[in-house]
């Protein structure tokens, strides 16, 4: 099934990468999937007899690609094999990310892509250096999963007509195609969640401003708040990057206020995680003293230490869902159309940081 | 500073990307590098007007590259601007690989490399076919962080005369550049640790056995302990992959021997955060009831949690040592000679997972 070792350079090889546009008609992967109504890369990996395609499947998906004379690693598929993919992914010390990473990584090697990172880094300049380098023109397509709502990022992306899915994140006004969870859904969740408890005085750690995870999960949160009849109070808010620092250090000075909240939503895990470490580090009891909520459902969130209640966004589905869809962006970029999106349910996840809200306030140094 | 937009495309990009040998005598950045006495990546970083630089420095690098007629990112900086390097990393949630990820990407993203990512997972089949991908000819050399003892990787990329050098892990009797921390010393720091806090009782969770690593860092422990007239109890050894399940697992099964060790030696912080998580999923108090020791000091050992004693590596010098390690010789192959090896020093951190041995075994279930 393997190309052969140290071949010969093939025309596919020699010819230019971009091409953009309705293809010329042949029999691909594409069509027998279509045909047998699985996943292009259900097909791939059938044809590579990957055991995790049921034999059934297998079955049915090798005889349509005899039928209809599709020949896997020939032609077509060898092109697609020397594909370039661009992931772009923020800081890559986020235990988020190896949760989107690995999923993106697996899915888009499986279709015969190479995965190329690039890590934007805010305290490394990166302008339009660095753009030129992500776009030339051996790049076929891009994946960024930390688009920020200002960001001219997708708009130079699309500007040199290569395709791109967003995945997390999205960016107002901006028709490309995008995987996200229901964040505002995700937000009344956990207000719903904190309101049951008899939590009145909610304190908030937000993430970024110019993100759309953080300013949708904030609304729903206040939305729900409000038809409850509370509403924050905004000397209880602080924001900063999604990290354990920002957590740790904005839960410490809610904590040690004369009247602290009694309970603490923070806008993703690693936040969460400050925020436990925060009360640990002054003695107050988690969740008896004070209740924290995260968001995303990072697999370290469910480690003893922790048992962090949070809202779940499945991840790995969402990843997978936005290397398929980038995938058949490539591919059939002039018969696809504007933008689409793919919006994921969230979930409560109950684990053992949250509790009825404490009658007394939390005995914090 | 940058290339120009959607430029057209320089002879340089045309030519062959796989170029062996000495090279022609042209002032490169490296000449300037040597004259002032700076590494490549300080000229890089001082040309750009990167505000890191000291400006003295950067006044000696700016006159060094006139006198030199060195002229950045034309010619041969705009080759290598195109040039493209492998890393290799296995389990992309080993909050391990971040830290080394990031360094190495920023190192060689200022000098101008791009970054391919291959994430090697034991649960996909990877073969020749992923070793054809990972090596064609638009791959320029490639840094390795997870050799395994009898990994026919590293021999393969030799055999295509691509630069190569592994990071963190080596194998035996290979000739190629390595970095690595001095794992036997540091296993000998943590076995006189527990050996000073009055352990004899020690247990020991392995990491895989066909890395170099696991091996290393027990013999230094083996040997501590035998110093001291300890010899390990094989019924107190478990073994298996470098995680939190690992961890958790082993460190169960151990706490609930009718006699439990007084120690847990962990063969790297992960597998620690796994048996930190199965005391407290016990009710064995860590450490007055068991004392527990890790390896690596990843960011998260310093959280409040876990506050794990470790045996630290710099991770992030090593991580930037390897990438120049690279660079020059994807640039000097021809006269650097056969494999260099750099051994960072380890050191032990102390923290709250670790005390005197307890007079009485843990009460665990």
């Amino acid at each position: 099934m393997s190309a052969p070792e140290g071949g010969p350079t093939t025309p596919d090889e020699q010819a230019p990468r971009k091409r953009r546009g309705p293809r010329p008609s042949t029999t691909t992967s594409w069509t027998v999937a279509h045909e047998v109504g699985v996943s292009q890369s259900t097909v791939s990996r059938a044809l590579r007899k990957d055991p995790r395609v049921r034999p059934e499947t297998r079955r049915r998906i090798e005889e349509a690609a005899e039928r209809l004379g599709y020949r896997p690693l020939n032609g077509d598929d060898a092109a697609t094999s020397h594909r370039t993919i661009g992931v772009v992914v923020a800081d890559l010390t986020n235990p988020f990310f190896p949760s989107l990473l690995t999923p993106i990584h697996d899915e888009l090697r499986l279709m015969g892509y190479r995965v190329v990172l690039f890590a934007e880094r805010t305290d490394i300049p990166t302008g339009q250096e660095a753009l030129n380098r992500l776009l030339d023109r051996s790049i076929d397509g891009v994946l960024v999963t930390t688009a920020t709502l200002g960001s001219r990022f997708p708009d130079a992306v699309r500007e040199r007509d290569l395709p791109i899915v967003l995945l997390n994140r999205y960016v107002d006004g901006m028709d490309v195609d995008r995987v996200v969870a229901d964040n505002h859904e995700g937000g009344r969740l956990a207000g719903r969640h904190l309101v049951e408890l008899g939590h009145e005085r909610i304190g908030v750690i937000r993430g970024p401003s110019n993100t759309s995870t953080s300013r949708d999960r904030l609304a729903g949160l206040v939305e729900v708040l409000g038809e409850a009849g509370i509403e924050l109070d905004e000397s209880l808010m602080r924001k900063g990057p999604y990290s354990h620092q920002n957590g740790y250090q904005h839960a410490r000075e809610l904590l040690r206020l004369k009247e602290p909240p009694t309970a603490l939503f923070c806008a993703n895990d690693v936040i969460g995680f400050g925020a436990v470490d925060a009360a640990r580090s002054l003695g107050v009891d988690v969740p008896s003293q004070v209740s924290i909520i995260g968001f995303d459902d990072v697999p370290m969130a469910a480690w003893e230490v922790f048992q962090l209640t949070t809202v779940r966004q499945p991840l790995g589905d969402m990843a997978r869902a936005a290397a398929r869809m980038l995938a058949e962006r490539i591919e059939f970029d002039g018969e696809i159309g504007p933008g689409r999106e793919q919006v994921f349910a969230t979930s409560l996840v109950k684990r053992s940081t949250t509790d009825r809200a404490a009658a007394t306030p939390p005995a914090g140094a």
